[in-house]
């Protein structure tokens, strides 16, 4: 069975509270659900995460080695500036995928650098809960490609 | 019944030839029949189209006003420079999502600026083959969440 | 008795159709109407061309060699892009007009960049389709002040 | 009847004195003489202002509120650096016309940008006197397009 | 009564110990006595809070929603790279005041840019221990312009 | 007593009478008012001064040579551009408060550049015509504090 | 016998007939016959293709694979923005050599920029016809070293 | 006689009495004694003029028209934005020298940049009040090598 | 007896598990033991500290006040995006010697600009553990030079 | 008889002592005799000179005025850095053609600009020793079109 | 009696043998007798030196420790990229005027910037042979001034 | 035995005679005093060379060939400008170590880049005479590691 180490940067534990025009109605609680609903559609397990503090995502993502098989991030607004956390996906050799709910092309012009973009295989943006239902499905595919 | 209309740009004809350790093994043939299986699954209909020429691109995009739901859009070499490709997706007014089988971000510089990121709905890449089918999904589901 | 083609680039085909907050309800026919009503007031014959294909665009320009005074053209999307163009209007050596029907100026950052500003005579924008019209009495007044 | 006021920068005060290989041999009066020509012809009545002073420049435009329809202004060597000039084209709220004698995209690189092009209505450039009597009817079709 | 909340940034901690020269010789607690001292006399109570952590002052933010009015911040060294801070004064929708001791554009280059500049109601930069009240009496106003 | 010299930029003396949205409804004559209110209660005395011209602002500011202990400076469109003004603040000597009625980082681009930041003592934007009491208060602060 | 295509691009139909003192007084047809003449004496097979679209200089490209053994391509204007050709000259995987007849570092900045400098295995540039000549000997070289 | 213009910018009438560390302590009447000493001893008539308006500037530029043979001119702090002052040194086609008194290479970084530099004859920077006195032997010495 | 504080930035927890490529195989453990060993040989005491926290990394830097004499710092990946690591150093006035693993210049763009290298004494990097071992002496002959 | 100057800049000396992957496995000697084989089956005389100071090359090319007829130059190094050779070329006035053994835009990025490039009659590069043979042939093409 | 140093760069022994237009007709040794005539009348000694090698003229600038008073530098090329040069005379700490016979800033773009100009005590430049006899004229001022 | 090659670039031959507050006031003697010390204490032979010319470095470079075992170098002002010796050092294969006697990120903005810093194994910097002895260890490490 697959494990997917699921990861939600800083302030996606507001979702549903605010701005709901950029990042849809939804909580975070209930996108949860939804990401695990598909998993076990797939056969496969999931943990998820969130936290404010970019030293404790980074800790999260190298508890992962041995334990995830792929991960699935969004690293919110460290996305833009975080070496320290691309420096945890290289390091752990886990295969990645990033998401983002909303399009980050139609935001501010700092928003189109992602740290990550080229140390993840592949990425999906501006599909919001979906972005994350179809990263899953992406992380489960790359893994089924693999082995 | 959802009509997509599926878009290949510049020199994806030559999939499965040239290049697999970018872009897959597979031939396009093979990929719009995978297109094909994956929207018959979901209930939808898709038209698949393959140019080299920015000029029949942007014909195609005109002529799917009023014929398809949603566009699934690899601009291959286009990707980067179209001014025109993303006048024509703003102005037939279809929701579109834009896939690349290979992660951009890991290739040249220039490949990382897309002239139509900001007028697309989102933005699947790097799974090779299953960019297209995620964003086949995401095209859907862009439908259903609207309908 | 003075010749004038008048050249629409890519998209222009849709005029009317969609994005009337940007290009106005006119369509392209009504607009070429309008252009060839003032060409006869001001004693001059006036041929129309639009295309969505750059090198459509280039060969029409290439045979205005011999056949044409002038040329009044919206490359649209090309605008900011095509040293194609650019080449053949330089290459033809026949006095050049650029229009644009917005104010280019008020749109996307990589619209305040025209191919073409330096190699034509001069420039008129943001009129709608008066763009047009004024722009065809320049290349009349440029012809008249040669003659 | 429309009330135009047409704006002349700094330095074409000098216009027919020097550099005719620029801006032609034709004096500020006579080209004055030919835009109320224009306007009589178009039945609108247009005042003419000429400063080298950017406070000056200002002050006119502020007397313009209540007082004129439009404004038709080449903004000469403050087109490039004068947000002032821009705050009042702002403030007063009148719909304006840039206008260049020259084209100035043939010029030196500062040239191309000015701090006008996004808060006037459009631009007319390269045509020499008839950049101005192009602009005026431009102005005029501006607010016939309103009225 | 109106509540404010006051946040300090990473090594405003250390005030009064380091850098009079820069900082003023006042320590972190004596500016949070006058800050209340202020509050009182304006009728409004004030909670203050400092931290070393990104991941902590996000947190510290996101706590506020529904318990504080408006928030004055100086986010120290995070002003200049923190999206994520940027996100969270977004996210909870409370009018902010950004200020800061010294006079940022006097410093180096990297301080002249703020990631909260823009998101915050006003800014208060370069007073010493005065840029908070004021900056308080600023949130104050905002306040009381809406009541 | 403390004098303090209060000076307004180009455009500023339309305050009240346009965009709104932006400078809020007050007049000048309103905000000078109130600035004299405030110094009043403070112990200092005020000299308001507002011109469009830059080569006045600049005599205004050596003027207060020996005759004023501070200025407060609302440079208008010249804040972006001007060196002059910048070299007159340098060359007197007279300590400054920069202030903006709008948030400038909210507005274009090139609004983000002062040319006075780094001469002045601080800055105060954003607060309507709080900024200017705010200023005003900074000001006599600082002159308190040197006293 | 070596098979070599030869690739004008756009505008270069006018050989000879515009512009001789940037791109010299022989036509088209005159430089194919030299380029034949060149081919025969080093006991080469060549075809050339002329096309102004920048999607037939694709299609051409693609149909070397297997025909053609080198590939002396002059992209004229596309040279600068077509991401599409240089994508067909790596897919197709002949080698390929640049050639231009002006010097290209002596005319608009803009020129200075190749798209496919970094995937032809070398460049000829300014020597007018004998760009081609020399571009077509070296095509010859660079098979004979590899055979 | 040759007759030269000698034109100071905006804040040199302030010279010797602020500021000493850069422009040194003499006045700028004494420096207009020591220029008309050496314009005497040269056998050269010298008017000196100054401004704090660039409108005036220019003013005076233009009047050195058929009463001028050369101009030297420290355009102060408008050196680094006029476009204007610029355009009247080309239109009135009178050989010009641009002299500062202090190392512009020294200060700030935008004091690098001189609108002026490439359409005057030659610069003398550096030299405090002699850098006035070696630009008018210049000025005389450009008017000795044409007559 | 000089006492060395080091301090070691996010994912060097992870050394000699990941990557052997560019960081060794020596475990962070051993490491620690080698800075022990030649810190007992040079007569100084060290202590050390690793945390993937931004903000834990300024604490313990804070705490290095009155205890440590100098500080050797391989901040990882907060080399190139920290501001309030910078502020901590300076504000703690210890002096700092900057260390990397790896030589920073040989691998992505963004690493090398260092937001500390302006702050402390020097840097050494390059030299896999040894850059530690050279960081140490040179601290301690910093306190030397100095003592 | 035409006489031609080669000159090698610095390192070429090395050539077939290290890095054949870049450089090709020959040495200078060997090259320089192929060099003067294609020079005497042309009809033309051939002059080497290798150094690796930029002022003996300067000199070098200075001795050429009268006593060569065109000069093929490989900079090395100083390609991308050296003004001064760049003067040199232009201070004798001789026809010189650019070579380069490697594809120069296939390496670092500073490796794309040339100083030499708009100064020279046109480019060779990237065909090993075939790029100072195409180059030698180039030059006599020069010369005869001229002569 | 003030000795002066006068240094001359690269290719600069080729004045009056090539570029008239540019830097004048007259030869370098021309200008060393004038520029003797001149210091004589002046009571002061002169040396000068030309070569073509960065080394030796840093070896000349470094030999005038004790030995010169003052430098008159022209150093040609090395002007825009010697750092080298630049250290040479920060590091004699004897002081320095830069001078150039043409107007560097109607040239090139590079050659705007100087490696020297923020090191030196002022520049002369344009004048010709004059830019010389003035930058004698001025180091001797600075003597005097020091004296 | 180790043979170990210290280089000194340009003016480091000065170093004692001036600059003590940025170079320390040791001669270059003395310090090669110091290195000899230190490498007869590891065991290894060292040989010394300093020079003014590009060219002369250059050469020893290349004289090192198979007569030393690694560099040391400190390239002087050539460390920001020196393609020519990156070359040097690339060809000939020698594991080198970069040295600078300042921290470069605390001078001018043009010291930040090192044209050597990705061609040499890794670089110390900012401890003065330290910088050579702590370089000197890291090269006998480099060649311990690997022997």
């Amino acid at each position: 069975m697959k494990r997917i180490l699921v990861i939600h940067g800083p302030n996606l534990n507001l979702l549903g509270k605010r701005e709901p025009q950029i990042y849809g109605s939804l909580s975070l609680a209930h996108i949860n659900e939804e990401i695990e609903k598909v998993a076990r559609k797939e056969g496969a397990s999931v943990d998820t995460f969130q936290s404010n503090s970019e030293g404790e995502l980074i800790n999260r993502i190298q508890e992962a080695m041995g334990r995830s098989d792929a991960i699935v991030i969004n690293p919110g607004g460290y996305t833009h500036t975080s070496v320290a956390i691309r420096d945890a996906i290289i390091a752990v050799g886990i295969p990645a995928v990033e998401v983002h709910l909303s399009n980050i092309y139609k935001r501010e012009e700092f928003r189109k650098r992602s740290m990550l973009s080229d140390v993840v295989v592949g990425q999906v943006a501006g599909f919001g809960m979906d972005s994350y239902l179809l990263g899953l499905k992406a992380a489960i595919g790359i893994l089924e490609n693999k082995g």
